[in-house]
This record gives C-alpha cells, sequence and structure tokens, in this order.
C-alpha cells in the first residue's frame, strides 16, 4: 500500500510503467480537477450508503467523512496540489484519503468504479452550471421586458432582407429576443432534467456484487431519479450533448441580436448608442468606437456550435461501454460554460446600457416606403383584392423613386394618377405611430400587444423565479 | 390579373425579370412543393377565418374551399404540374386558385405573407413527420424489449475500452439501448411541443392591421397554441433545430449500436447472425457477407449531423426577420427526415431478426479475466480493502497470461500462492452465470434486474402508445 | 447467367434474397447514375489492358468496346433505364452488357473490383467538374478586376468593425475579393492534382494475381500517376476532402461579398444598385426590393461547410479498408459541386451589373471621421510620437461629436486649441481622394497600387487560361 | 505619456472606461501571449525598415533593438508578467517599451496597426509550427516504413466491411498510412505556403501613408512574398483554415489507424500486442490493459476537426475588413497545434513498439474464406468467365458453412462437386503466402511490391529531409 502516490492504481497486471509523453497524454486532471467538490460530495454520500448497508461501521464513516472534508480544506487553501502522475481527481483525492487513513481509505472504493464516479461528479457539476446559467439567462430576460417597456414608444424601421418592410415598434423588437430566450431557458430545464439521475451505483458497467442501495446515494446526492442500466449509464453523454445544444440555440440568438445591433451602430444607421464601457476603440485610428463585446458575442457563437459538433463527433460510432475518447467529453463543456456565462454577464448590462437615437431614426423612416402595406391595405378596404392592390403600389413605389418622392411628398393628383380609388382619407395612413398600432393582431407590433407580451414576459419571469 | 401565371407576383416595382439563372437559383419550389397538402390546409383555414370575421362572404368562403379541394385533387391525379416560374408551393397553388376563381382568388392572400404562410405549412408538416418518427420509434424500442426477453439467458463479455471487463446479460445490453432511445423519443416529444404553435397571423413581419382572429386559425388548424411575437415568429427556426437534435443523438445512438454489432459480425467475434436479408455480398469475392445495413446506418449519422450544423451555421449571425438565407432551411431537414425513417424501418426488423450465436461465443467467455472483479470481491468479502485485493488480482492475471491459463486453469495451490487468503469456495465464483447474477443493484445486469427494465420499458410503451 | 438482371450478382452464398426496404436502402444509383459516362470510360480503358495484356483478344475487345459505345448511346436516347435492383452504376452496366454479349460481357469485370472501378469513376468525375468550376472561377476574378478598373475612382469608407476607418478606392475593394478568389482557385488547383492519380488496378483491395498493367489504363484515362498502394487507394477519400475544402473556403469568400453587398443595399447605406434582375420582391410589401441572390449565397454557404464535415465525420474512425459508410461520399460532393456552380453562374454577371451610387456615398463619406489617422499622421511627420498624437486626435474626435461637426467643420482656432502645432496645411490633408492616394505602400488602397494590382491579376489570368 | 500602463491605447475618444467584465470578455492576453517572441521579432524588422526609411535614426533604432532585446529577456526570466488590463501582447510590450524609453518606445507603432502586426505575428508563429509538426511527421512515417520492413512477412487478413477479404502482407498495411500520411505532408506543406507571406505594412487596412519599405520587412522576417491587398491582408484568415484542414485530415487518418489497432486489440482478434507503456489499466477491474493511447487518439480527432469547423463558422458572413470576431481565430488553432504534436509524439513510439501476435492470426487466416477470390481466378484462368466463378465459389462457400469446413478441410471430390473443371492444382492455391504473392500489380500487396514501396518511401523521406 506504500508508495501508492507513485504509480498508478492499476499498474498491477502491467510489465512497464507508461512512457513520459503517454502520461502527459492521457492525464485527465487539467479538466476534471474542476470536479474536486463534486467528487468529495460524491465519496462522502457513498461512504455514508456503505455504512447504511454495513459494509463499513459507524467508526469507519466518521473518519471517512472527516478525512474527505479535511482534504476540501486542504485542496481550498492550495495545500493539496494535484498530482498529474496520479492522472485525475480521483485518483489524486482518493490517494490523500488513503495516505491519512491507511487501509481504511482504500475502502472508499468498494463497489464503485471510476466509470460510475465521474459520471455522478460529472452530473452534479452540470446541475449546478447550468442553473447559475438559468438565472443568469432569466435576469437577462427581465432586463429585456424593462427595455421593452422604456422603448416601446420608440418606432423604428422593421426590417425583411435587411430592407425596410414596415415600421415597428422598438420594444416589440426586444421582445422578439425575449421570446426566443424563453425557448432557450426551456432547452437548458430540459438539459437539467436529463442531467438530474444518479449514475452512482453503476459500477464499471455492469453494475456491482455488492448490496449497493442506489436510492439512498440518490436522496443523498439530490437527484430526482436513479438510471435503469448500468451499460447504459456508463456509455451515455447525451445529457450533455442537450446542454451543448441549449447552449448552442442560445448562442445563435445571440448572434443575431449582436448583428443588428452591430449593424445599427454603423455610421449608415445610426440608430443606437451602445455603452461606452463595451465598447473599444483602436490602437491605429482615434475615431474609432467599435462595437467589441456584440462583435465578440457573434465570434464566440462559432465556438459553442463547434463544442456540440465536438462531443457528437466523438460519441459516432463508439462501442459500448465507455472508452477512452470519452474522456475527451470536458473541454467543449467547460468552454461552453464559461461562453454562455460571460454573454450573459456582458450582454446584460450592455442592453440595459443601450439607448435609442430617434432623431437619428426618424429620417430612416420616411425612406423605403415602410407604409406600403399600409396603402395596399387601405385598398383592400376599398374592396379591390390584395393581389391587384399589390401590383399598383408596386407601380407607384416605381414611380416615387423615379421622382426621388416619398409617399408623403406625393399630390392628391399623383394618387389618383395611380389610381382613382385614392381619396383624401390615404393622408391619414401615412403616419408610422398610427401604422404600428394598426397592427393589433395577437403578437403584433401594436403598443397594445406589447404591452401584453411584456405582462406576460414578467409574470413568466416571475412563476420561474419562485 | 391576366398572366399571373407568367410573372412573379411581386414585379410591380421593377424593371427588368429575373435573369435565367436567377430564376433557378431563387426557386424553392424542389423543396417546398412537399408541403402542397399542408399549404391547402392552411388556406383553408385562412380562408374560413377570413369569412369569420367578414372579410369574404359565405359565397365567397365556399368557392374558395371547393377550388382549394379541386386543386388538392388535381395535384394528387398530376394534373397540376407545379411551374418553376412561380417560384414557390404558394404561388403555384395561389396561381391555379386565380386562373380559377379570377379576382376572388387573389382574396385568399389578404392579411398573409409568404412568411407566416410558410411558417405554417412547415410547422403542420413537422408535426406530422415527427408523430410518424416517434410511432416508429416506439416500435423500434417494442422489438428492443423482446429481444431483450428473448436473449436474457444469453451471456456475453461486457466491454469496456473494446476490451473484456464483466460479463452480462445480452438482454441487458438490448435494453441499454432501449434507454438510449427512450431519451431521443422525449426529445422528438421537445421537438414536437416546440413546433405546435400557430404562426399564422404574424404577417410579413409585424401583425396585421386587419381583424385577423388568429385563435380561430389555431384551432382550426390543431396547434395547442399561438405565437407570441411576429418578429419572432418569422425569424424563429428553433423549432427545425429541436427536431434536428432529436435527429441527430438518434442517429448517434443508431451508429453505436452499429458499431457494436459489425464488430459482433467479424469472423473473429462471431456473436451474432444477422439476417441475410440485410447483407449483401462482394462483386469480386463470393466469400463476403457484409453487414451492410449497419455499415450504412453508421455512414449515414454523420449526413444528420451535418444537417443540423447546416441549419444553425446558417441561421448564425442573421439579422432579424427573415432573410432569404432562411430559405435553405428545407434541405437539411428533409435529409434528416427521410434518413430516420428509413434507418427505423431497416433496424426493426433487422434486429428482430439477429441471432447471438451462443456456441461460439461461449470460448470468449474464458478469455480476457472476465471474472476479475469477482475475484477481486470475493477478496473484499474476505476483509482485504479493495485497492490491495485488485492488486493481488492483478499480479494473478499477469501470472495466468505467462502460464497461458485462465482462472478456471488454475491449481488449488496457484489460488493460494497468489494469496493465502483464497479457498476452495472461489471456485463458485468462476461461473459467468452466476457472476451475472451477482450485479443485482438497481439497473445492473442480473437477470432479475434485466426483468424488471423489460416490464418498465413495457409499461413505458403502452402508456405512450395510449 | 440467364436473369442476371433479376437478382444481385453476388447472390450465389446467400439463402435469402434483400429486403425490399434494404433494397432502397443500399442502392446507390440515385446518386451514382452521374458517372455513367466515367463507368462506361473505364470500362473501355479496362477492356484495351485486358487486352494488351492478352487476357481478351482482338475481336472480343471491339465485340465489348462496341457493346459499351451501345450503352453509352442507349442511356443518352434514353432507352436504358438503369434499375434500382441492380444497386450502382457498375451493375446496370455491366448487366447491359451481358444482356448484349452473353458471357464475353461478363470478363469486363476480370481483375476489376467495384471498390477500385467506383473510384476510377469518381476521380474522373471530379476532374472534370474541378476543372469546370476552376473555369467559371478565373471568369468571375476577370470580372472582379473589370469592376475594380471601373470603380477605381470612386471611393468609399473603408471598414473595420463595420465603423468607418479610412476612405478607401472601390476598385481596391473589388482586387481584396480577387486575390481572396486567387487562393481558393489555388486550392481547386490542389484537389485537382490529388485526384489526377489512377486507382485502377487496386482490386477490392489488395491488388490483383492478374498481371494488370496499371500504367497503361493511366495513360489511357490521362491520369498524371497511378496509386502507390492498394488498401490506401479503395479506402481513400481524400481527394474529396480537399474539394471540398477548396468549395467551402470559396463559399466562406462569397458569404464575405454578399454580406457587404446586402449591407450596402440598406436604405441606410445605399452605396450601390444592384441589377434588378437578381433582385425579388414581396408577396405581401410592394415596396420590397430584395437582394436575394446575395443572401441566397450566403444561406448557402453552410450547406457546403457541412458537406465537408459530413464526409470528414463518415470517414472519422472507419477501418481500412472499404466499408460501407463510404457509399455516403457523393450526396455531400455533389451537392457542393451543384452550389458552387451556381454562385458562380450567378455572382458573375451579378458583381458585373452592380452600380456604385457615388452621390448617396458621398454624404457618408463626412461621417465617421473617416480622415483621423491622417490627422493623426500628420503630427507624426510634424514630430510627434505616434501614441501621443492618437490621443490627440481621439480627443478631438470627442470634442467634434459633442459639438455636432465633422474635421471639416473646425475653425482654425479649435484645431489650434486641440494642439497648437496644427497649422493651415492640415486643410489640405482633409480630402478622402488625397487620403486614398497617399495611402501607396505595396498593397495599399492609392489608386496607382490598385492599378498595379490589376495588371498582375490581369496577367495571372492570362497565364492561368493559357 | 504617464500612465500608458494603466489605461487602454485607444482612450482618447471614450468618456467612461470599460466595464470589468468586457476587460475580462474582451482581453486576448491568455491566447495572444504565446505570440511574445514572434511580437519583438516583429517589431525589431519594422524598427528597422523605420531606419532604412529615415523615418528614426540610427540612435534611435539601437536603443529600440536594445530594448527590444531586453524585454525578451524579461519574458524568458519571467520578470515580465503581462497585464490583463493592457488587452493584449502588442500592448504589453509596447508600454514595456514605452515605459524604458520614453516617447521613443511611443515610436515604434509608426506606420503599424494591431491588425498587420497580429497578422505578422500569427503568421510567423504558424510557420515554426508547421514546420516542427511536419518534422515530426516525417519521422512518423519514417518509423512506418521500417515497421513495413520489420512485418513484410507477416501475413494477416485483409478487410472489406471487417469482414475477411483477402490475405496481405502486414508491411503493405503499414504502408497504406504511409501513403495517407504522406498526403497530409503535402496539405502541411500547401498551408506553410499560404501562410508564408509578408503582411506587415498593410495598416490598419488601407496601407500607410508613410513610404514604408514592405519588401525591406519581408527579407528580414524570412517571407516568401508580400501581401498584394492590404485589405485581404487585414481581413484574410484562410492560411489558418489550410492548416487546420491539414491537421483534420491528420487527424481522421490516426483514427482509422487507432481504430484498426483497438480492434485488433481485443481478447478476439489478439492480432498485435501494444507496448505497455502506452495502455492503462482500471481502477475496478484488475483484468483490464486498455489501449488506451489509441483511443484517445481517436478521441482527439473530433476535437480537431470542431476547430476546423470553428474558425470556418466565425468567418462565414463577416463583412470586409477587420472584425473583433477574428480574435477568437486563436483558440482553436492552438487546440489543433498542441493535439497535433502530442498524438505525432505518442503514436510515433506506439507503432515502433507494436508487436504482431503471428501464432494468434494464423487460425484466424483459416476462417472467412480468405481465398475466395483466388479460388474464383483460378477457375478464370481455366476459361470460365468472372461473374460464373463468382457464382460457383459462393455456392461452395455456402457448403463449406453449412458443413463447417474450410476449403482446404474439402475432399477433392467435393471440389469435383462443385465443379468439374477443379483438379488437384487447386490445392497449391491454398496458400495465404502464395496468395499474398500471387498479387503482384502495382501498388498491390505481394512482398515484392511492399518492398518497392518502402524503397520509394525512404527515398522520398530523404528529400524531404534535405
Amino acid at each position: 500500500m506504500k508508495n501508492i502516490k507513485e504509480k498508478a492504481l492499476w499498474s498491477g497486471r502491467f510489465s512497464s510503467s507508461p512512457a513520459e509523453v503517454m502520461q502527459q497524454f492521457s492525464q485527465s486532471l487539467d479538466m476534471d480537477w474542476h470536479f474536486y467538490s463534486q467528487d468529495i460530495l460524491g465519496s462522502k454520500a457513498h461512504a455514508k450508503m456503505l455504512h447504511h448497508i454495513n459494509l463499513i461501521d459507524a467508526n469507519e464513516l466518521e473518519q471517512l467523512l472527516q478525512g474527505l472534508a479535511e482534504i476540501e480544506m486542504e485542496i481550498l487553501e492550495g495545500k493539496l496540489v494535484p498530482k498529474v502522475s496520479l492522472e485525475d481527481v480521483h485518483m489524486n483525492i482518493e490517494a490523500r484519503l488513503i495516505e491519512k487513513l491507511g487501509p481504511l481509505g482504500a475502502k472508499i472504493h468498494t463497489g464503485r468504479s471510476r466509470n460510475d464516479q465521474v459520471a455522478t461528479d460529472y452530473r452534479l457539476f452540470m446541475k449546478a452550471a447550468i442553473e447559475s446559467i438559468m438565472n443568469k439567462l432569466i435576469k437577462f430576460m427581465e432586463v429585456l421586458t424593462n427595455k421593452a417597456s422604456d422603448n416601446i414608444n420608440v418606432i423604428i424601421p422593421g426590417f425583411t432582407h435587411l430592407q425596410h418592410a414596415q415600421p415597428i415598434s422598438l420594444g416589440h423588437y426586444w421582445m422578439a429576443y425575449f421570446w426566443k430566450f424563453e425557448r432557450d431557458l426551456k432547452r437548458f430545464q430540459n438539459a437539467y432534467e436529463t442531467t438530474n439521475v444518479n449514475p452512482l451505483g453503476a459500477g464499471a458497467l455492469a453494475g456491482s456484487t455488492l448490496p449497493l442501495d442506489r436510492d439512498f446515494t440518490r436522496v443523498e446526492l439530490g437527484f430526482d431519479s436513479t438510471t435503469e442500466n448500468s451499460l447504459d449509464t456508463v456509455s451515455d453523454r447525451d445529457y450533455l450533448l442537450e446542454f451543448l445544444f441549449a447552449a448552442s440555440t442560445f448562442m445563435l440568438n445571440t448572434s443575431r441580436l449582436s448583428e443588428d445591433l452591430i449593424i445599427w451602430c454603423t455610421s449608415e444607421f445610426d440608430f443606437i448608442q451602445p455603452p461606452d464601457s463595451f465598447c473599444t476603440g483602436s490602437s491605429m485610428m482615434p475615431n474609432k468606437k467599435n462595437p467589441d463585446a456584440l462583435e465578440l458575442t457573434r465570434g464566440k457563437t462559432s465556438g459553442v456550435l463547434s463544442s456540440l459538433l465536438d462531443l457528437m463527433v466523438n460519441i459516432k460510432g463508439l462501442p459500448l461501454t465507455y472508452n477512452r475518447d470519452l474522456q475527451e467529453d470536458k473541454r467543449p463543456v467547460f468552454h461552453a460554460i464559461e461562453t454562455v456565462n460571460i454573454v450573459l454577464e456582458v450582454l446584460t448590462p450592455l442592453i440595459a446600457g443601450v439607448k435609442p437615437k430617434e432623431e437619428k431614426i426618424a429620417p430612416h423612416l420616411k425612406k423605403g416606403f415602410l407604409l406600403a402595406t399600409d396603402v395596399a391595405e387601405y385598398l383592400v378596404l376599398k374592396g379591390i383584392p390584395f393581389r391587384e392592390t399589390h401590383e399598383i403600389v408596386g407601380n407607384l413605389v416605381q414611380y416615387c423613386i423615379g421622382e426621388n418622392k416619398g409617399f408623403e411628398d406625393l399630390s392628391m393628383a399623383e394618387w389618383k394618377n395611380s389610381n382613382s380609388i385614392f381619396e383624401e382619407d390615404i393622408l391619414d395612413i401615412l403616419s408610422v405611430e398610427a401604422a404600428v398600432d394598426r397592427r393589433n393582431t395577437y403578437g403584433g407590433t401594436s403598443r397594445k400587444e406589447v404591452e401584453r407580451q411584456i405582462e406576460k414576459g414578467r409574470l413568466l419571469i416571475e412563476k420561474t423565479l419562485v
């Protein structure tokens, strides 16, 4: 039992020790050391269960719990520095326990394999990580509702194909993202539920010959249920895939939001003022104020998408059950966790600080014939089939472009010339505010509808927080 | 209104018509023609709603419904062949309606845009597609429970790192996949729920100035709820991403199953006999009987993963709301639907027909020291700490390899020589059947536990089918 | 020999025939039928070689060549319709040959396997496909040089972070893409060279026991060299990966070009007028003129990237040599070929037809302090270290924003107030034309440098075309 | 100038400083600090050029070179610890230079932007990285030739579909990988050439108003040529994509090699003995000796593929020229470099140490009817058309399976019964050694041909090393 720190715990049947480069290649400590507190938590629960089924006595249990608690403290205080020669977090903690308690320390691994142990650590870790992300996401969604409320009266051009389409309330725009992120929230929730299942007791792959009580550790560790099949348990990584998928759709949504705002920050659009504290300048060009935080958000999207792909491709075609390939399941997930967190930490104050520049937006509302649909629908209400009105207004737009005019510049004669059915009341149509409020269908951009959305969104947040 | 079939419906403001290559480039008919029945269904519901809110009268409604019904029949009978010059399914059907009914036909597009129309078609289409896949998947899962039941007494080596680890019941193996696919089923269910929301009435992007009743069409079309925000509605594709994700994890699971079975079909393993009807031969080598269906399943996995990636990358960084990029959202989804369906159609009878070759498996059970853990746990029960027993048995394995012996070939003297604590009762340990049944923890490989899983699985199937 | 069309050619050792769904699953005809002319070409070369090494006589050769020529004609005339029951292009053509020539037809497969046969077909097909793409790409690059020449005097803001940075010549912009596409051209060339190697004669995997003359078929088929190792030959697909990579970087470049032009087409930028023939309108909004061709180009990028990924993921972890997974190597490649071709066919006339709107660009040149670097470098030439000048000008920009002024609106007193070193000659700096020409470093935006680039680019095109 | 270390160098026009989280979000120091020696090298070359064009005098040059040399030493000695508040490697080094030299230090950035500076650093860094990988790869290829030479007389089953196909020389197998890696070598070479172009002097995006001599720095820094267009230069990242592509195909090849060897290490195959020093054991199962290094290699493949995807997706749709998204171009590339290096360091000794277990392989050579093609070709030489022989032998194989016999177990009567044309000389066919040597076509598995390949491979290595 001496010397356990110096040689691999599985070295019994080996005639030569690992090549030096192999040790570096096969270690996972740089990644799984993140799990140290989960690993200790899992070991404590396992120890209690071993006592519960009479495989260790009360005194032994107390010593093990005490030893594990001390190790956690040593780690927190930086006294226990993990050794790469001990491969991973599990071996480092266990070796220290054996160093402390002698043969008793070695009992902690009774009925357990690193295969179910790492699954336990990882699921506990992910539950905390997803929960934390969900809390930040809800706060971000709250900022969006506040922003929507603040900007409900700001009218901007709505775009399709990045061309002016119809006028919308900026509040409506912020709420569009609210609902997108609300779906991401559900996906994180789904991932959480898939994760929340106790793998401990699956053993290396086939369960244990010892009478382990898996429900005992389930309760102890706070899992909702217990995995049904040991082979599935040690080979399964789809709780990680679900998280990575939710992280990917979240990043896709932030990439779209960023793209919009980056475009709105150009000199040409100039729709918004981002907070200085989230922009940077140029080392060469003193004029530059770049929307870096938004660009970085968009730029970090590919890293999260690739993380999802990474784990998927890793898993593709792997035979059951555990294969060492799966050790590579941490880097992509940790990267995604880190990215989603910081993006939320950045976007939340950034969006809170964005200011619309109404005076700059105003002239743009006159461009692009934003009210063309309204003019067409005016004709529909006068009884002309929609498809005909579309053609009438299309021709009118082309006439205006030729004359370098907007609708508001047309004389009544020009209206009549286009189609005799136009009357003076067409002028009532030509207000963007009225146009916004006319779109009062459920989910439309009218201010009444935006208010309904905000209220519903706030209720949803409240409900989720409780 | 004449000639509507010959020119694009939006040509009013254009001075020249599309380049020929542009027509080919921008058409989506080859893909969206799949939606024709959903498109007609959506138009019927829209027409009924227009009548409901008094924008068309009862007689007009009747004519429209009649016209749409006729068009559906014409398509089914191959009489209406869509024209690429009309771009897409919507324009083809509408043009035919106008041809039939004149100006009345043009009224169908009142208060509707292709942006919400295609979203309606696509969601209806996906609901049916996902439902059909779920039904096939449940049948496949049923086959797995039957197979598990049939093969519960077949013992095979359980693998980690593709090395012999511990003996398992083949029934346990099939149930491992049952639970994997059960999670896929949940993911398809999640995708279904995300899809099941009515987008009709969102208009081009901002809702409508007409008093459309979106709840009326929701009920008419069988959606669960209605989208909350029109900008979100026309820009959102994540219901498709959720489907593609579920399809991807499903394919990953089939790729792993295929990998296992391909390896088991080798001359060296020879664990199973796949049905001839799912193998093919070689044009050159008369000896070959290749597990092609399994290889193709594994090979088709990358196509589905790439489909998910395709749509994700497409969406990344797109400004709101609709951009023409999104037209490319069909090819990857259709490919995934087709692949998942045929893989299920192939794997279901294939797995049902797989026969384990017990006589060929038997000698392998003696290889690889499958019972090493059991020997170690024998020592644990004699009071030796697990970590020590691991080393004792590791040394014994190395001794056996040197002597070219299995555990069952060892004399009592050799056992004693390894460690004096070994007694005659060690021989009772050396049965794979007993070893399997000893692993009786919840989710373990014991036959009792496998039976529990099968029963639970069957209940779950029953519940889902109802 | 009878009935060869009705049963699979490898059915000798099978006791039951393929399941119906298996036939549909395993057929590759829908894809590989594209290879029919390459397959016939390869068979002719193989027949000639068999004669050359005296395995068939002159009369047999003549019959085979005649038969193959007839089959090609039958296919062209639509008389020979391939049967899915015969699995693939190879079997369809061979079966027809046997039908025509009896036992002699069956000799064509002597010393050949479908494994080396399909590799031959595919490499021949790819050589033609890549060559055709390269020719189109060169024509596109020529359009870029012409456009650069036409627009050399058009000054636009140069962007970093989508913010105004420094003024540039629009000719410089077009040439930037010229050089990007020139690198794509090299990558297509690399892919071509990797493809241009004769695989015929590698057999199923190990070569042939017959004295095949692989150099004879190499010359006959126009390959540059012959593959060195038969196992490598039938398992290798990286010539396809190289093509897909070149296609991907090409699409990435087109996606960036599209993004720029889409942004330039907005009402807010309004820098360019795309040709009407490559835009489309909206079914609902008569005002819309959307840059669809550019959006579709950007949108089709993900499909090509995913194609590369698809084949990579397929190949990952495949054991040697041929596995049926590789049958799935066609869909992604064909999709990429089709996409790259049509994108080139669309972008070439589109870019040729783009017109800059100088009068609309002009006011934007006054925004964004485009000449800030020039002002800073003015100070550098007066002896102030660059880093200090950067700060001085940065403060001046902030002052201007506060006063709502551009540099050209500043009085001399305000200049002096910023820094006493400013003299009257600062006014000479404030011309965007002069600013462009001042950037005369190699590869800079000065018109002299742009002309140099154009000339070099044209020489390069000429050289490549010869 | 005081305080330069405490505030961002572009802060002149900003009214508030970056949010704390923004600093963490936008810093790139954790990645680009890897470039410190390239950054110093680039600054030295830039300084020399500034002197060459008389923008600084000889004394100033000397001070700058001295200061930069000191800084390099300070970094090596750990005395200069970079500050995140200074954002990146460039600012850290420049700030230290200014600290040392005062205003003179600030002159180093004259005519330079971080946009061309980072491109210079990155290209220099990549040249060294690719060169180092190529050297390791060549050494690995040398090991493959040695292994091929050592194992030329070892006969193994050749596989297609993981089924026995035809016997091959193990030397032939190793050489198959030699040629695969030789193509990877070419791709690394291509990436190197694309990288080897001087970007310095492109400025922020448009070149410089100062008379910079870009050919001077090209020579100084050892680049082959100079970039042609400044906009292209600062927006281009495809030299990185080419590297990532080469890294990806390399990893794909190692994943396939790993898959083969992992399968060969199973108890069932047992074809090879991997060196103990590259295997590890199990914490639970004392019997396990797992081919971990091979599994990890296969498992690390997805990370490199995803890195390629990451950068591609990042770049997709980015407008010209530099966008902050591109800061994310380092993580994937560094990960790929690290992975490729360690995989080469592991696989080279691992493959060198692999030992075939001929006695274990021998019985497998009797399985799977490996010589079926040879028997068929025996009949071809007796004048039977190949397609017929295929059917005769197929039936014979099915007969043997029914009788549980191999070809070598058949009596002459049974041969005759299959087809009367079989004579006693069929027995000469039934030797795997002879079968291997009969496949003597160019690139075939005959030992003569394998020797030819080895010789050619060795010449190629020699040529590349010179």
